[in-house]
């Protein structure tokens, strides 16, 4: 079943990687507007996987983040049509030239052949994900979690008709309806028909892709995110920036989860920030030297150094030196973002060169780290590995390279 | 042990991260002059192995490859030089700009960090990969065959007696002295510690380390290399173009495996690409239309078609027409390097959009595919996957990005 979807999806892999623009691009535009025509079914379709949850005892948020309504699915079809506009990232010629003995090499960017998404319970990423694929020329095996089901299958089908009615391959999206954990591990394993293994998820999800692929994995998601305030702070701007990348989203991987202070600074500065997150409740994990400055300091733990608390909680270490703050960072990173508070030029660029991830700030809130934020248009997730892309993944990091080189006869 | 070289390696890499060009330059001529002075001790070593396997009874081709004397640690060496000469791959602003909001962007070439490179008996290796490791920023494990252990383990600490005379952590080059298979296991679940793993060898390795590797691999060299002979050929250009790319050097990747003949010039062709094979007795396995057009040919089975023979054998099948040959080329392609030889414009570019490999030639030898001949300077394997980097790999493609943004206090 599994090897038919593989099978179905390589085939498919042949007739969308020549596909034009123009083609890929209208084939985004029926899935809008089927989409859009089919609301009535999806949310039928969704109202059984709400029912089913509710059963179960899903969490209201969780409930929330399940159910799909008319404004959510007409979003789920603008998102489409916004990627339509992005340029195209196939075909570009990356670099090129001509060898000493003639021959024409270039470098020019195309699909990555076949994606497989794994993903829980969010099906707007059902639609997102196949929008992203499709307009970078790849074909895409989506696996949902099962509390979405019904809702995936609907979407699934809805945009498959669509790709017919645009001419392409229904089988350049499919979706697994088998949702238990062997149907996901065995698509892990898949290397004679996936190119690259993408999941989306928790760090459960993501940590069992990098343990059992043998496919290709692009780690994505994972966010213990530092904002290290300088003796040379700006206090003002230290203040904003840790309010807002700690309680602007909190469930995020982009906030802010551990606080890093220079102890030159700690007494003015810790007070104004613990004034500015109790307004949030924010529970404070600090060191002893925080616990003398600041009330209500919860002992810090090397766990609270490590942890990624998605919610109203931080951690934090006061300091005795720049250098003693970026050994902590490189402890304790994900790589996925890191943020130094100062006016000092110096220690602005000694923490960039030395602080090693995906994205190093300076001055500005971690929360900016995110395909729309960084101008890529879209993205599929954010990369915290080094392999192949880093950060935000836009439509390139979906394509990969292939030297074409004309010649007249050449031989070596 | 292997945890050790593991933090010793992270530990090592904090510095070299940010070692100016200068700086690992330095550290590449003293490696140059060290493996020159350190000449008769590296043969002495060299020669324990060259006993050992000849008291296994190694091959007279496999002893060859293993031995060094003096003309070929002279060559080890002025390779390590003309990796001086190439242009520093880090802190590339690969793109930026500013956003909306006034924060500034750069997408920066950064070092991959730690990089494991597992090889076979080939002890030339070892010097390659730490060198092209070290002009990349990245601090490598070596993991080298038992059959050349006493050559690496001189070649190593030679190596890191240089890095130390020039300033930088001897641990940027560790050998890993356990030669057991547990050991090159061990390696590729070392995710803490490890950013990539590069394997150098032959299909067995490269297969265990896509299967067992938990850690990101850049797979290389597999190559099932195919010439399609067009009706609109040259002639002269075919025979040529396949003559090299069979018989120049058989036993590397970028060797041609198998011949795809339009049926409308094989009894043309067919002889006159026999009567250069059989120079150097050349076995071609070929499909019953090849056995009614020429002689002596052995019956070809999907095993054939599916070879890398890596020696004096080819594989013949006689097509209808390009559609034909793309399919089966992409049936059985492993990738790497493909060939056209057509003088007709149409069929070119639908050779080159439709067959999806690494490198894609028009009229030229599949041989080309190499990083020198290419023009990188210097390679450390030909990858042939999809993700990170395709082809051959020089100094950039032993790079990862960092994104750094500086604000002046934006918030989201």
């Amino acid at each position: 079943m599994l090897t038919q979807i593989g099978k179905n999806a390589k085939k498919a892999e042949r007739v969308l990687m020549t596909a034009p623009l123009v083609l890929r691009n209208r084939a985004l535009g029926e899935i809008a507007r089927a989409l859009r025509e089919s609301c009535a079914y999806i949310t039928a379709e969704n109202g059984k996987d709400i029912e089913n949850a509710r059963a179960k005892g899903m969490s209201a948020s969780m409930l929330d983040r399940l159910s799909l309504d008319e404004k959510r699915i007409e979003a789920i079809a603008s998102a489409v049509e916004s990627i339509i506009a992005l340029p195209d990232p196939l075909g570009r010629v990356l670099s090129g030239g001509v060898r000493p003995n003639g021959m024409k090499i270039e470098k020019v960017s195309v699909p990555l052949g076949v994606i497989a998404v794994i993903f829980e319970a969010r099906p707007n990423v059902t639609v997102d994900a196949a929008a992203l694929c499709l307009k970078s020329g790849n074909t895409v095996i989506l696996r949902g979690g099962k509390e979405a089901i019904c809702s995936n299958k609907a979407m699934a089908s809805v945009m498959r008709g669509a790709l017919a009615k645009a001419g392409l391959p229904e089988d350049c999206i499919q979706l697994v309806e088998d949702t238990t954990r062997e149907s996901a591990t065995a698509l892990m394993k898949m290397n004679s028909y996936v190119d690259v293994l993408i999941p989306r998820g928790g760090a459960g999800l993501i940590s069992a892709c990098v343990q059992n692929s043998t496919v290709p994995v692009i780690e994505t998601g994972t966010g213990n995110c530092h904002i290290y305030i300088d003796k040379d702070a700006d206090v003002k701007k230290a203040v904003s920036i840790v309010n807002n990348a700690k309680t602007s989203r909190p469930s995020v991987c982009n906030a802010c989860e551990s606080l890093v202070v220079h102890s030159a600074v700690a007494e003015e500065i810790l007070p104004l920030i613990k004034k500015a997150l109790d307004e949030k409740n924010v529970i404070i994990h600090g060191d002893e030297k925080c616990a003398e400055i600041i009330q209500d300091v919860v002992p810090a733990t090397q766990e609270d150094y490590a942890r990624e608390y998605l919610g109203y909680e931080i951690s934090v270490k006061v300091v005795s030196g720049i250098e003693e703050a970026i050994d902590h960072i490189m402890q304790y990173s994900s790589g996925h973002s890191e943020c130094i508070v100062t006016e000092n030029y110096t220690a602005a660029n000694l923490f960039t060169a030395g602080v090693d991830a995906a994205a190093v700030y300076v001055n500005a809130s971690t929360r900016f780290t995110d395909g729309g934020e960084f101008g890529f248009g879209a993205e599929i997730g954010i990369s915290t590995q080094k392999l192949h892309a880093r950060g935000p993944l836009g439509l390139p990091e979906l394509t990969t390279v292939k030297y074409i080189i004309t010649g007249d006869g050449q031989i070596r």
